[in-house]
């Protein structure tokens, strides 16, 4: 799509109707004759970020092993973030058309969200509270601030001014999965460290007694 | 401080030295004096940010509840960035200048951001891989993530495409606390939430052996 290009080159707050005309060689006023106003344009572009984000999301399909998927999905995350910044500024960092007049726009975003709350579905989520309707939909939210916030702290310029290597930035990332294993389940996925050895009974025990 | 009121009103993009002059009622050349170049203003005002950040997280002092404190550390982080979006904004999603040659910016920052790193020395953490030199840093990186995803999202159009209610958004903030509280120490700060009443036998037991 044209506007994509312009976006990519001159940054989103240059983008207007003139550019995408002059990009696509006809005059100022042809745009309008597909789509009423920018809002327009914009919630179509936005709506197609959603669609391509979701289609990302859901390359690898799940497993039988649910933290394995969601790190994967988290993997896949931060990488279309690295890949696409532009696109993912524009669905989560820049003002968005008045959803409710732009309901394909809406309807993407919703598909994009529910595949991260779809590879919720087969974990073994430990409750932190009683269970209501929307409850998956707030473990979503936790998955996606977490995702979000760590993509866009990877690519600002906070790590060098903290002097973060990138060995460390990426130990950063496989931490930030294994805290959100251990947040969701109770367990991180993977089995327990033991400072020593465990002896068979001790570790046919360990599986039913809290360790203290 | 002048350079902040021009920044409020005009959004980041516009500050200039220009605008710095104006505001405060001297020459065009007059910021000069101060300051070599706009780097090393803008330099300034973040470090001051940073400073001023730091201060509002320590707001409240660490009690012995590393739950209680973690949780009260993350509702100032929200606040301040809803209570100052620009200055949020600034510090943490836009080009810094070069940290090198900005030291002070670059220690505020580090300041800001050992705040968040103390705030879990008094936790007892649940290991997640081996123990090394910078491991609180990239547990700290972890909060930070959720914290300004969170915030990033909370302030964003997203909301509103995805139809979140006020209430599910105030339930969103307290589902990833109790999820970081669970993520950090393998509780979530709270009691269990038991399905019938316990037996005074079992709730005895129940603090050392894991209930499945």
């Amino acid at each position: 799509m044209e506007a994509f290009r312009i976006i990519e080159e001159a940054g989103i707050e240059k983008l207007s109707l003139r550019d995408v005309a002059r990009r696509v060689g006809v005059s100022h006023q042809a745009p309008y004759k597909h789509f009423p106003s920018r809002d327009h344009i914009l919630a179509e572009i936005v709506a197609r970020c959603f669609d391509e984000f979701a289609v990302f999301l859901g390359t690898r399909p799940p497993s039988d092993q649910p933290h394995e998927d969601l790190q994967a999905m988290g993997l896949l995350y931060l990488e279309y973030a690295q890949r696409h910044p532009l696109k993912y500024r524009l669905m989560f960092s820049t003002p968005l058309p008045d959803p409710r007049r732009h309901p394909r726009m809406m309807q993407n975003a919703h598909h994009a969200f529910s595949i991260l709350r779809d590879r919720l579905q087969g974990m073994p989520l430990r409750q932190t509270e009683p269970q209501s309707t929307r409850s998956t939909d707030l473990d979503a939210m936790f998955i996606w601030s977490t995702l979000h916030g760590l993509s866009s702290i990877l690519h600002s310029d906070m790590l060098a001014a903290l002097k973060m290597s990138e060995l460390d930035q990426r130990r950063s990332v496989q931490r930030c999965f294994a805290r959100l294993s251990l947040a969701l389940s109770g367990n991180d996925g993977t089995p327990a460290i033991p400072k020593r050895p465990l002896r068979k009974s001790e570790a046919r025990s360990s599986s039913s007694t809290r360790r203290r």
